[in-house]
Order: structure tokens, then C-alpha cells, then sequence
């Protein structure tokens, strides 16, 4: 039995609210359970200096916690003047993540940066934010083309996120942080759609893992991405 | 006729929605029509080092706003790697305004820190923030109570804040975005329930502004806040 | 008896001395008292890039207090690698106050940097720095005319400030360092000239403070502002 | 056939140099081809304040490039006065890889730090760095056996590291800069001598990797670490 | 003929006034012609930490431009948040020739920190503010000595500084910013009281200098800095 | 006798060995003893800002030591966050004395980056820097010159650099790391192959020093230089 008690495949209840805040070009509110991150899209008619002129793209993105979306309050990064180093890791991961599914020539010389805030920490925010900003994203897109600039969205497929992990010599879905903290061996994944790996990336937090737990962690990863991919394509339907 | 097309003593809807995330002692989400702040209060057993020993609590704040709370996007303070003059200038205002309705020798050597995050920027954000930031603290000293770290609650009164601002010629109360960059006069007013002033900052925007527009203001704000401080106890009588 | 043993409504004596260094295109000594600061207007032929091609010019402000112009010595903000809130807000207040009195359309495209740097303080220096900045500003716009790059000083009034706070149940004009301290409302008032008022900053040190109170502050500060108004126009006229 | 004429599952030549340099407990000269690594690894009789009194060691790890070990020249992260988030990354990938093969109980309050410096990238500086570093740890933690602080070494394992990739189809072992320019996928793999995996992260450069292609790339990691663990074993015996 | 009409060996005039600003235990403004700086020296009963339980004490020094002291302004250090290499060396400069005339034995377990705020600049900015930190330096330690907390006070001799430079093949004395800048070679001299060297800093700023001009360019500091101390010697005594 | 059981005026053995590493335009690793600094030249087809467009070139430098290249780890500078005053100075002597020896005009629009960084330090890293910059300079003119972009090498002279001290009342040449702390007087010197002056840096660390010493020591540093410039000859000759 698992520390949440669900099912070892058995994702936390998952939510998509479009349309959270008024100003961004998208705005979706992704909980995964407990955890809540808001996700914005922001679109700039620029490149950045390394791409101007070469009539491509960028998605990039911005990852923030609230000092007191956690058990214990984390100081502020805006006050201690830098990013740590997690927090820049993840924004890498989340841009990277969504980069893999835009066409950037399609998208001509514009900008989409994404926020990821988090404003209640439960596990898995990394993996929240880029199954959220993908949607977040596809809206600005959408926006693009109902305003004409754009004939038809650059996003060629659906990309989401999530964390698997060994506990108790099994292969659990979707960690809380609990869990987290219980499990020897963490891996995030992230897929597109169409079931092809954009990242995977594990840890051994306590003893090495085999390759037969990675695979186990790879299959459980798979099935759950897929339900998540589902989650965001009835998001934008409705 | 106001841009808003509410009265000029009418203030905008405002709600106040407590335990809005789960981890801090004290969580609320305040909205002024679309400005929305979550405001949140954290205890720490321990005084900053300037007043160790002395047997006195502090209360002090952080004020911060998402990226894209905005029309066009902010870039991230703490990617910029520090907080804006207008940043630091709010986060001593809401800290002043809350400690003087603190009695600070009976809350013991503690400190509550209030993060005021801006979700949705509609103006007025900073005075939204006191008047959240006053019901989180209520808050987080009642939990204190509760535990029987404290025999009674060091809240000495209630705290609230409200913009006001002249408008072809005459007063009006709250100002939303529009109004405020149409205001020749914008004055932040920040009084207690028993209307004792804590804080009035009025700048001329344009030209200079006359004693009678200055008591016109001040006569406004003073009905604003005693309607705000009825909110906030009607909040935590729910 | 107040601790200074001025008069309830006594200004301190206060000495502008104009063209204390060299090489900045106006540069005036301010002393209010003890307090003594160094306010130097720069002019320079561009203006930010947020204002470029408009027609318009900008004057802004900076403030900063040599490392032992205070009882101890404060940490130089230079070496620490950051300017303190406090400093950030004095010099947001100083270049607001003093782009009240210019015509920043009939400036051009040029900036002025006004400088105001203490070199002894005993309190009130924010208020001594918009008071002598308004005479370097006078100067520096004096010489664009004497040059021919202007046909008219775009100086429309003069402004000055004084503190005034309430010490003992009565109302006192211009606080030094100890007063400063003993007194239970804080207020800054910045004024025009002609008697507008361009920036009230009202605080509660203690207790909050009553309608009546801010009265009598405001009627003693506006009686003070016209004294260090003539002291302005008579510095000049020398 | 790759690019560096290698078969696809070739090592570029690989050297440990031990006592490259005089001052460090442990300093290796680690080279993959043309990528040459300088690890270095200090050691510290205390530990940083959140491990104090638990009587446990720590290591950690710090990455840095020289400005010209790159084809042009980087600016240097001193003079821009932070570390890249890359840089970051790479860091943090270290000190876990390390600290999965050392016995924290058994190396008591101490810490050990591992510099990896960067003299010339030819790709693949993280996986010389990770595969060199431990060697540098192996001499340090000898060094505290042969002066009698420890009974015995707190290394449990050996640990290396390699990337793969999939060029044209086919997965390549032990990328170099061209290569990893030329791959669709790159995947850099954390193994310990006795086989299991410590850390595996895989990134689609272009379009998303398959799970067969994953799997020969994780077969032919496995393969390389085999080696590079012997060539460990065989440096510290020379 | 000299840029300045002055003999080759003549000084500036030179000026030293004591107590300039009142809350500093030395505060000396030192003129060398149109370069003013102000000196002054804060005492605090405690090392900086790599000192503490040694029994020794520490002089130090901090050096700073106000913004317009120069010809054109100069940005502002704490606004730029970070002081320029050239601060930093002047600084080091400042501090290791105080240090050479203090007994640090005999101070005790104190530090005294200099601060040389440039109010105006004309050249010669660091030879003026060794010459008028050691005036400072005494009257603090003198103060010391009064308040007997010394016995004696630690001053060994006197230490002063000048420049020197080659102009139109003739070694010239005290150079001001036209000079400097019409100078082949610049060297900065600092002595004692009794004619040792503490520091000889030479450059060639254009064609490199022999050692004839070096001899020439000595012997003319010697004699400036001769004068030095007797002005030194005359201000202590007034 | 000396620590380094040295006669007086022997050099440490002096290597310099070209093309160290691969990518830089000059790269140089140059040994005085156990010190040891690589020396890279990057050659940039553009100038720094304030010299565009005045057909000249320019020559910059920048320094670092790694962590462990001295007795006890130091703290990394890019994690610090900034580059210490020590950091700085040392550059902009490496910098200046290079182009004491380059025909900027020559050069042409172009910059060329000295990078400077210390594997093993122990004593006298500035002037083995100076000493193997110049000869890194000269390979990447050189390059300019067999590219066809320049006609002629712009290197007008060699210029290389020795550190002299007073030992127990003797002048002594190039200073290990135990002899810089058992010295009195300590003089850095940078001399062109032709004997002039470029920089001369001496400095008290104990009792101030006698001109006949100054004597001594820039005595022993010549013949030192002259025996440098040889070694430089010979490498480029190789």
C-alpha cells in the first residue's frame, strides 16, 4: 500500500482550468492533487539577439514557487538576488519539453514564454508545469491563428509529464511528496502524444537502480502520460 | 461618469477567501474586482538578530508580482536577480502598516512573515495586499492561540487600505487601472478599524493638488475603509 | 519644550550655497541644521530609451549617504553590491518631486541627473535633498539658457520639503535626528511655490494618528515650505 | 560511419592522469580524446551547517570551463558575476553521481569537494568529469586511511559515466562535440562498477526517441562504463 | 612650462581641515589644489573575523566617487552594484599604506576603517587620500588615547603619497588631470615621515620609461612628500 | 640562503610550452617552478564599444586561479558571484603591460583576450602570467599574419615580468610562495626586451624600504627580465 493509498498506476486527480487569469495569452491552473501551478503563455512579436533574422521562433520558459507554497517557508529568490540551481534545471526541462513539440519555423519570428508559478507544493511541480503549460501554450497558439497571424498552430503534438518512482520494490505512479521522500529511485518523463520519450531522467536517491525497475518505471510512466494527454485534449474541447 | 461607471464612493466588489493554499498558518486570496493577491502569513519561532533577546515578535512582508499579472509581461524580478525600487517601497509599506495594529511585546519572540503575491494586476494591488495581509495575520496569531503558544491574540485592531484619486475634478474611491492613469491626484490611504490613520501617501500626478482635494480624498478613503473593515470581520466570522 | 528647543514652528537654520563644486552644471551645499548634503545637477544630451523620439526630456534622481555621515558608520552600499529600500524610495521621492516643477516638454530631449548625496546627516535629509536639489536643478536649466540650447528655463515653480511630526501632543516643524526619534507621526510634505501640494507622506511611528493631527501637521509644514521658498529664491538672487 | 571514423561502440582514447597537480588531496587529469578535465578533490574537517552534529560527511561537487576551452571563446562566469544554469546543472549531476558510491555514515563530518575545471571540451565534459572525479575521491579518501582518520575507505563502488547517442539510426557510444551536434538523441548514463544505474537522462534534440532506440542506447552505456570502471581500477593500481 | 604654470617641484596647495563633519572619530577634508576628498575614520571595538583572539587590530580603507565629481558624471557604484577594479585597487592601496605606520600589536583588538569619499577630482585623487587618511587616522587614535583606551597611540610616523611624472622629457611633481593625462609616465609614491618607501607604483602610459627618468621621478616625490608631513605635522599642531 | 636554497639571482626553471591546448588562437602553459598558469590569446574580429570606429585595436586580459591550485581550497569566484579586488588589480596590470608592447593602431579593429588562469599557484602567478601572455600574443599575431589579415605582427617588443624581495637584508629574484611570506619588501617589475620600464609595483609588507634597497631589487629584476626575454626568443624559435 502506498503512502496515498492509491493504486501504483493510479495518477492523482487532475485538473485543467483554462482562462485562470484574464491578461496572459494563455492561462491554465494545472493541479495534480495537492499540487498547483499556474501556468501563463505570453507571446512576443520578437526573437531573442541569437536567432533575429533567421525567420524561426522560441518557446521558452520561467519556473517560480511561492515562498509559501511549501511545508516551511522558502525565502523568496527575487530577495536573495538568484535562482537556485533547481529552480533553473526545471525551467530548462519545461522549455526543452514544449520546444519539442512546436514547429518554431511555423512559428515565424515570435516569442512564447511560459510561467510556471507554483502556488501550492505537493510533489511532482516539474511534471505539473510542463502537462499545464501545454495547454497554456496551445491556447496562445490558438490565438495566433484566430487573429490571423498565424494559418494554422505550430504544435505538432501534445507533450506531457510524470514522476515514477520504486516504492517498496514497486513501480508507483505520480508521486506526492510523501511518496517522494519514501521512494529509492525518482524519474521523471516526459512524452508526447504520440508515446515518443522527450526526456527521461533518473535518479537513484538511495541504492542504484536495475534495469529491470527501469523498465518497470518506463511502462507505468507511458500508461500515465497517456491518461494525462487525454486530460489536456478534453481541457481544450470543452 | 468614472471609467469604471461605479459610483465615487463606490468601492469595487471585494472578497476575501481564506485558506486559500493549505501549508501557510494563514492564507488568503483577496480580490478588489480583477486584482487578485494571495497573501499568505508564515511563523518562524525567532526573531531576525537585531531583536534577539529582547523578548519582542516582528512582523514584516514581501510583495511580489507574477510576470504576466500584467498587460504585457514583466520580466521575472528574480531572474533580473533584484527586487524594483516600486517592489521594496511596497513589501515597507505593508510590514509598517501591519506592525501598528501588532502589540509586538505579546507576540514573544516569533516572526510572521506576509508574502503578498500578485496573481492579476487591475490597480490597487498594494492596497489589496494590506487589506489581505491583515486577515492572513488574524489568521496565523488565532492558530497561534489555538496551539496555546499564546493566551490571547496580539492583533490590536484591524488594518485596511484603499486608493483614492481625483477624477475631472472630483474624488473617487479605488481606483482600477484605467482610473489610475487617468487620476491627476492618486492617494493610498491606510487606517485602522477604529480610523486612526497609519499611513496617507498622496503624489501629485500632474499638477500639484489644493488642502480641499486632499480633505475630499481623505474623507473618502475613511468611508472605504470602514466598508473594507467590515469585510474583513465578516471574513473571519464565516 | 521640544528637545531642540526651537520654537513648535522654527525651522533650523538652513544655508543653500550654490556652486560648492566645479564641474557639475548646477551644485548646491544644503544644510538644514546638522544635516548637510551635496545636491549636483547633471545634464545630459539624450534621454532613457523609454523616451526617446517623444520630444520630451526626463529628470530623475539619486540618493546615497557617505558611509560615516550617521552616529556609526553604515556599511557602504557600493561594497555591499545593492542600495538599501530606503534609498530607493528617497530617490523615487526626489525625482518625482522635482519633475512636478519642470516642463519636461519644453526640456527636449535631454535628462537631468540630480545627485544628493549626504555628507553629515541629522535627520530630515530627504527633505534638505528635494530643497537644495531644486536650486542645482534652477542652476543647471539657467545654464542650458545662457548657452542658447533653451529660449526659457522650463521651470515652472519651485518645490521644497520639510518633516513634521507630532512630539508631546503638539505639532513641530522640522525634525533633526533626536526629535526624529521621540516623536509618534512622521510626516514628509513636499510643496509647490505657489502652495500646491506635490508629495504627503504621513506615517504612524506609535499609536495611529487622528484627523485633527494631520491637520495641524499640514498647516505647519505648508507655513515651514514658504520659508525655505524664499530661502530658494534668495539664494539665487544672490 | 560516425563522424570520428569510431565504431559505433568505441571509446574515444581515454586517460587518468593522477596527481596532475600538488595541492589537492586527489587531482586527476582526465581526458575523453580532445575533452581534458582537471578534477581536483579538497577535503574539509567540517561540514556545511544543515548536516552539523549528525555525524555524516558530504560531498559536493563544482564545474566550471575555462573561458578558451572552447572552440570561441565564453565569457568567464566570474566576471558576469553568476554561474550558468547549465553550469548548475552540471554541478549538482556530479555531486549526486559521487555521493551514490560513498558511505556519508563512514566518512564522518567532513566534506569533500570535487572541482572539475574544464582546460579543453571536445563534448562529453559532464561524463569525463563524473568518470575522472571519482578517482580524485578514490586518492582523497585513501589519503585519509593512510594518516589514520579513517579505518577504512567510505568508497563503496566505483562510478562512471558515458554518453550515447543515435546517429543516422544507429546508437553511438561516447559522443564527441561533432557528434553530439549530429545526433537526434543524447543521452548521458551514471553507472556503478557493479552495474547499476545511478543516473540516466535522455534528451530528444530533434524528434522524440522511441522506446527500442532508449534501450540500445542504455545496452551500449553499459558497455562503456564496463570500461571505464576498469580503466579506473587499472589507474589507482599503476 | 607645466600644463599647470607650476615650478616642476611644486605642490598643489595643499590643504588639511580637521573635523569637517562631526560624527567621525578622524574627519579631514584634504585639498590638493581642485581635488577635495573627504577622509574619515570610524573605530569599532571588534576584528573582522580572520583576526579575532589575536590580540591585533586592523585599519582598513574604503574609497568612493561621488557621481559628479568629474568632469562628466560617472555612474553611480551602488547602483551598478559592484565597485570597478580601479575602486577595489585604490582601495588596497589606501589600507596597506596606513597599515605600514600603525603598531596593529598596540592597537589591540580594534578595527579602524578609512573612508576617502572624492567630492571633487582633479587628479591625484589616492595620493590625496593617504595624505589626508593618516590626519584622520591620528585624530581617532588621538581620541583613543584621550579616552584611555590607549596608553599611546599606535601612529608609528607619518605616511603621505604623491604623483609624479615625466612631462616633455622633465620629471614633474603632483600631477593634475590635465597633466596626468599629457604625461608619459605616471608614478604614484608613498612614504614615511622618515623617508622610507611603503609603496612605488610606476607606469608607462605610453613608451616605456628608463631607469634615469625612474631615479628623477623618486628623488622630486621624495622632496613633495617632505613637504607633505610638515603640512601634516602643521594641522595636528593647530 | 634562501628558502628555495636559490642563489640571489637564479630564477626558478622557466618553461614555457606553446600550443597547450587546442582551440585558442595562442595557448600557452608557462611553469616558473611549481607555478603553473595557461596562457590562451582569443582573437575577436570587433572592438569593445568606446573604441569603435577609431581603427584601432585592442588588448584586454582577464585572470583566475582555479580552487585548488593553492595550499587550501578558495572559494570559486563564479560562485561567489564576483571577482576579488586581488582579481581585478592583477588583470589590469596583465592587460596594461601587454599593450605597452602592441601597435594598437596596427592591429586594427580587432580585440584580443588574454586569458590568464592558474592550474597550480606557489608565488609569483602575475608575473609567470605577464611573462606567458606575451608569448600566447605573439602566436596569435602571428596567426593574423600567416592568415593574410595583417601585414606584419603589430608586437613592437617583448615584455616579460619577475617578482624581486629583500631576504634577511638581500636582494633575491623571483619569489616562491614560503619566500613572498619571509620577505620584507616585495617588487613586482614588467620590462620589454629592449630594458625600459613598463610597470614597477613595490611594496613594504613589513618596515618601510630604503632607497639603496629599491636600488638592489630593480637591479636583480632587469638581468631576471633579460633572462625571461631570452626563454621567450627560444620558445617561438622552437
Amino acid at each position: 500500500m502506498r503512502p496515498s493509498s492509491r493504486r501504483p498506476d493510479q495518477l492523482r486527480e487532475v485538473r485543467l482550468t483554462r482562462q485562470y487569469t484574464c491578461h496572459a495569452e494563455g492561462s491554465v491552473l494545472v493541479e495534480f492533487g495537492h499540487t498547483k501551478v499556474l501556468c501563463t503563455a505570453s507571446v512576443e512579436e520578437s526573437v531573442p539577439p541569437f536567432l533575429r533574422g533567421r525567420g524561426e521562433g522560441w518557446v521558452t520558459a520561467e519556473y517560480g514557487m511561492l515562498p509559501r507554497s511549501t511545508h516551511s517557508r522558502m525565502s523568496r529568490e527575487a530577495a536573495k538576488g538568484k535562482q537556485s540551481g533547481r529552480t533553473q534545471e526545471i525551467q530548462r526541462l519545461i522549455g526543452r519539453s514544449l520546444r519539442a513539440v512546436v514547429d518554431l519555423k511555423a512559428l515565424g519570428e515570435r516569442q512564447i514564454t511560459i510561467d510556471c508559478d507554483v502556488l501550492q507544493a505537493d510533489g511532482g511541480t516539474r511534471t505539473a508545469s510542463i502537462t499545464g503549460a501545454c495547454v497554456a501554450l496551445h491556447d496562445a497558439l490558438q490565438g495566433l491563428v484566430a487573429s490571423g497571424k498565424l494559418a494554422a498552430s505550430p504544435l505538432k503534438d501534445w507533450v506531457a509529464a510524470v514522476s515514477v518512482g520504486m516504492f517498496e520494490g514497486q513501480a508507483v505512479l505520480d508521486l506526492d511528496y510523501p511518496e517522494d521522500s519514501a521512494c529509492d529511485t525518482d524519474m521523471n518523463v516526459v512524452m508526447t502524444g504520440s508515446g515518443g520519450f522527450v526526456e527521461v531522467q533518473g535518479t537513484a536517491e538511495g541504492a542504484p537502480f536495475a534495469r529491470q525497475e527501469l523498465d518497470a518505471l518506463l511502462e507505468l510512466a507511458g500508461k500515465g502520460i497517456g491518461q494525462l494527454v487525454l486530460l489536456q485534449k478534453a481541457a481544450v474541447a470543452a
